[in-house]
Order: C-alpha cells, then structure tokens, then sequence
C-alpha cells in the first residue's frame, strides 16, 4: 500500500511544547472522519525540545489535499487556543509520497 | 504507546531512487528481527526527486541505538552495492520521541 505522508514542522516556545500536545489530545477528531486519513502522530525532536513534528499519512494526495480545503480543517484549527497558536512557527511544510509499504508493525 | 523514530534524509542522484527503492525492497530483513523494531518505511520527497527519507519506529531509544551497534546493522549495510552507497549523501540525520500514541489506523 503506498500512502501520502505530511510532514510539518513546528517551532513553539519550550514552555508551551506541553499545551500543544494537550491541544492535539483534546482536539475535535475531524481528521479521523476525513476519506483516506490513515494515522497521526506528533513526534518531539531528541535534539530540540521546541520542535515538534506533525506527521499525518493519508491513502493518496487527493484525500490529503480535500481535507485541507475543507469546512473541518478549518473548524479545527479554529479550536486551538489563541495563546497556543501564537506560540507556534510554521518553520517548514513537507510532504512526500511513500516509496513502499510498511514492511512490518 | 510511545515510540522512538529514527529518520534519515538521503540525498541522492536522482536517477539512482529506483536502485536504492530496490535495495530496500530486497534487503537482508535482519532489522525485522531487532528488538523494539515497529516498521520503516522510505518516504520520497514531494518537491525534491532526488531527497529520500528512511523512517523507522522503535519501542523505544535504547532499542534503536542496540540495533545500531549490532553485527546485523553491520552486515545490513555491507550489502549495500557499491554503486549504491557511493551514490548516496546523508544529509541530515534526525531522532525524535513520537509524544503520544497514533491516534488511528
């Protein structure tokens, strides 16, 4: 199964690292109704505890890209607190294709 | 769950991505069988041909860093076709804590 993997990555402020993985534990779960969303996962840099990776993998890039163009995305982040959006930097958008599947879980 | 993740983003000539995708697909499947290991997948670049990254989940670090010390890992590599490896430039490479469990799959 190939899959379509986006990558982004933020900068936050050291301190607010906790809230922003509150507010991914608390979030709506819209994403988890989108068609052809597979998982989530927020990943914490070893080297850089103020970056945080958010890693989303979806069947193809037509899912991925009508999720981000729709009415939920936007109520999504519409939910996060004023105070923990301002403390995030976009620093970089990545997205990729998977080359294989997953060889083993 | 939590999990370590280990990526490596590879540079490569771009004409070179269908070797090194082969070389994965007929790999010794010796990190199948470390302790810890979850998967791995290879993620290609969206924006960049020739930029590859290799992602693999573990249990958690000390798993990850006893692989990389193992006479499997040694061995995985060896088999790596000269042209392959020559062709190949790690340009970054990046270890991150996965901060809470995958929310769906």
């Amino acid at each position: 199964m190939t899959m379509y993997v986006s990558v982004s990555r933020l900068k936050v402020e050291r301190t607010k690292v906790p809230e922003l993985i509150e507010a991914f534990r608390d979030r709506s779960g819209l994403v988890e109704s989108a068609a052809g969303f597979i998982d989530l996962q927020v990943w914490l840099s070893d080297r850089d505890p103020g970056e945080v990776w958010m890693v989303s993998r979806w069947r193809d890039r037509t899912n991925f890209t009508a999720y981000m163009k729709s009415e939920a995305h936007a109520r999504s982040h519409d939910r996060i607190a004023p105070e923990v959006s301002g403390a995030i930097n976009l620093e970089r958008l990545e997205h990729l294709q998977s080359a294989f599947e997953v060889v083993a879980e």
